[in-house]
């Protein structure tokens, strides 16, 4: 990014911060000492918070990040000779340096295409009954991503199936919720609709990008996944000493319900800036706008001269491809910045 | 504890919550966004006061907690058939749940007794030639911790002892800095004294324990061991994505002094505890307090009832042993309640 | 060993070549091609015969060796953050270079003492209650070997009281039989009475050091185990393709009866080392002779004198401790050749 | 197969058996105790062998089975972060059941597509460039298959390419051997003009295809990566207590020059074999038939037929692909009674 140029954050919603409700817990938090280890005053109480709002007496822990959370309940659910089907974009796949390779001791992942960014069960059957022998790792787990990282999301509907699917198989059902929020708000559903009513059994729900500094919240609602998972934590690195600066930001959210509005403003200020792009003349979209991420193809040289003035966006789904992601605290005033710009760049070559 | 009681907090140094300078630091780097995966404004700029204050080009790797940056650290130093070389009390043998094994793959540790919580250069003698054949894990390094884990600290003659025992045997040399800045406060000596200047290949910074909410740093004086370790930090779950909020607060510690100010207070008020016990009859040290813990022997009844008056303390080193740590937040108001209490409670049988 | 000498060899059984049934099948095998993996015509049959021989419908693998045996068995026992409790001087913790540790992915060995190395109840529950907190590995099986590392075995009733032990505190109990062949002959009890019939969940039944080139046979009386295990030795190397050379001379020992006669045999040749050796002024045993190997204490210069002489033997276990281990086919001309030898060699310096 | 028909063996060379200039040695071996882990008469002899052979100071490793060799070799070539390119077709990444992954403890295999199932420069250089950010596993081996898995060889020519690619982007370079004989008939090249003088790392050399029982030679010509790799090799189940029975037979081959001339019939029977099928009308070939397997394209009656009569072979190599592989002791009435059934089958139809 040129120096000059004030960034300008579209790339994640991992550039944002720390939400207001988030950080008025963190700092009550700190108001006076308190036990190590999870043994304090806010942890059981989010894990509480969390099992009442999926009406489900699940279990909860929290690590640190979404590559933890992932690889960590995906080693849960399988062994390493087992294999996990997911899209071939899913970001365990290809943003996640081998970590479920390595959490789970070469569990391998297989992959297969599907439109909109979403597994479907004739994709998955075909991966399972591919091969039966003992020289191929056998398929154990269906991890899909909610929603997906293309910016759609699965309807109850395609969730059920690829569950009836997996019940087929014999297969786990991991869902990979970095955007779990957003997906909840995309839907209008409730945490308890998207996950353990269709089956899913284990659920990676994403904090960071919902507006917290770090921590994740994985669910179990196969409770005999999560047998001994603490233990597992503690060994891999993701037990905080200090935990309650991870769950204690997390009740905030939940108590707010800031983990809503702020997936509701994320998804509204995608669809504002979706239908923005739509109307400029050589714009298309890639995928449909369904949670908080905007897909849209672009020419080079408008991809340049966005970079050179301080945009910051991500170009890695395919030829021309340009993702924008907004958060909680996007702005409109920000996407209307973006759209007179991406309007000035292809009106100087048009 | 007892509900009716308001706990009292000299459990561990990780009790204690974010100190002021690494809070003012946090909120600053809130006040917008930034890029993702430490390339925001924060972490190079962390980094580089590091090597300032350690006078010394080393690489700086940032990650979440204790366990992970000794286990990360020591699998960079090694490989799965060998073997390190640590005291029988050290937290990576006792209190990690097998973290090491599991980073490393399946490295094995040999531990060996030593005075006041330290190993000797005889003792790692020993058991690298205790056994030459494939059979055995092959040792490959030594690691030690500075401050001990019984609040001791190593001098700088015993530290070039152990390099000189190392060099002899061709072993790597890792330092878990859980107390580093302890230990620095207890010699009176540069962080560069204590590490690269006598032989350090890596150092585990901790700042959770020195006023963070989180974050350990991974200081390479080897930078040859340092190969690629991004890459191994990214896979096993510890690249935070905001990471801003590890460095910004590492900063604030860096910047202000008070990584040093804070693990002085937390020194004087363990030797103020210490000398209010030892004056108290029937009270005998464990070990000499050396950094911010005091280790006392107590009759059972005592350490009963100092539990039910809200006290948080542990009990596991030996028979009768308490340990008490201070941080840069203990007060002496609440030593001086303490040492009420523990006079009152011997007072009762006595 | 001087270059003038030529070797004698009882520092082990697996000096031991082929025995006369395990070749004949071998050649057998080798008399047409085969099925592949397993699929062969010698495999299933050898299984069989196993279930046969130990009256259970157990499930059975063929393994390269005992490393990989007793490894992967104790994997499929527990996960990485469990831990394995064993006698100090188990082979799973002297001997295998951290095998345990890298097929389990960072399992930790809990060591105990005991005396003629075998493991006590109270010994094993000295362990498991030593810690309950989850920053240590939760235990999860215990590991016994039958015979032992010194020669001694297991009563029925001995093995009874480790499996209560293990019931109360919900331990899986694992053996290692790198020489339970000769454990049978010895007790005079079938393979059923020391197994499953006294709570065993897998055995690990090494035909190496009972008269194979190669090969062991991991036997799953607890067959919820051995789900999909399989796949775990295919993934770890220990699938051979030519399987039929590992289960075609098992075949040979089972079928002939071999696998009895052969540890009796070494056993009774044992006994009548021992019975020489103790014959002798100033040879002290260090443990019973029960098995197949003898313990004797020798002065140094008796031992340098045996070595020159061109003996093989190991000296591993205290100081002054020798090491004789009789196979299937160690003769008393040569046992004779030794007791001779040691008397020398006591008498130059008496 | 029908139990009424004899099976004939085409599936692969390893449904041949020990060839008899192996077992010759073996017997041999047999003739009296020996040292055990290799310290034995043979062994050392057989690495000497080894080095001649290839005329290079070598390192060699014995082990039991090519999962092992190749999983073995390529975890000592890079880190679990790393990643290994290798072929899409390539045994390491369809039938080793995540062996490579699991050894590596994660490493990830990248696969490229290639005509005649050989890798090329631009297709490995596609996959190192593709990415660069930590996130994904950094490329660090090249893995090809020499015979590849479609019965092809790479040319001296092909292999200075993948070479000059490999040094451009800092890669090594890791031979699949498993019918590295076969390729130097086929070529009629040395052993060291298709590995160390072009420029390979590591070869793993099978012996079991070639006429052993069990046993592949890990052959590092670039030395660095084989420190400690004995260790390695202990911890991972790998080291043979009775490993005479691995390198006598080895040496069987060696010293009689059986390696090369079991390969050549080999070679000859798949071209005697191929050229009989291209006569045949309604027969084509899918690759060249440069080594010992034959690929050919048959209608799926054909192939049904084929099974009845009892061929064994494998098809899964695209829709209708029957591969057939002949081994050290395939004969010419075998292929013609082939040859004759698969006229008769295809007439059938016609």
């Amino acid at each position: 990014m040129p120096s000059e140029c004030t960034p300008r954050f579209l790339a994640s919603d991992n550039t944002s911060g720390i939400c207001p409700e988030a950080m008025q817990y963190l700092l009550e938090a700190n108001q006076a000492d308190d036990l190590a280890y999870g043994n304090d005053r806010w942890t059981a109480r989010a894990a509480d918070r969390f099992r009442e709002m999926f009406d489900y007496d699940c279990d909860v822990f929290f690590v640190f990040n979404g590559t933890a959370a992932n690889s960590l309940a995906l080693s849960a659910m399988g062994r390493s000779y087992h294999s996990v089907i997911c899209h071939e974009l899913a970001h365990i796949e290809t943003d996640e340096c081998g970590g479920p390779e390595f959490f789970s001791n070469g569990a391998k992942l297989l992959t297969s295409p599907g439109a909109n960014g979403k597994l479907t069960p004739q994709g998955i059957e075909a991966l399972v009954t591919k091969r039966s022998d003992i020289h191929y790792p056998k398929p154990k787990v269906v991890s899909l991503t909610q929603a997906t990282e293309v910016g759609t999301v699965y309807s109850r509907e395609e969730l059920l199936a690829i569950r009836a699917m997996a019940d087929k198989h014999d297969l786990r059902l991991h869902m990979d919720g970095a955007r779990f929020a957003n997906a909840c708000a995309s839907l209008n559903a409730s945490p308890a609709e998207l996950t353990w009513q269709v089956g899913v059994d284990a659920l990676c729900f994403s904090g960071t990008k919902n507006g917290l500094a770090f921590g994740e919240a994985i669910l179990f609602f196969n409770r005999e996944l999560a047998e001994d998972f603490s233990y597992r934590c503690k060994q891999a690195g993701q037990l905080a000493s200090k935990m309650r600066y991870v769950s204690a930001p997390w009740l905030g959210l939940l108590e707010s319900g800031a983990w809503l509005t702020n997936a509701e403003h994320a998804n509204a200020m995608a669809r504002y800036l979706s239908e923005g792009l739509q109307a400029l003349p050589g714009v298309s979209l890639m995928f449909p706008t369904q949670a908080n991420s905007v897909f849209v193809e672009l020419p080079p040289h408008a991809i340049e001269a966005l970079k050179a003035k301080g945009w910051t966006f991500y170009t890695f789904i395919g030829a021309g491809g340009a993702r924008f992601v907004c958060a909680w605290n996007t702005t409109v005033e920000l996407l209307d910045q973006l759209l007179a710009d991406v309007k000035a760049v292809l009106d100087v070559r048009a």
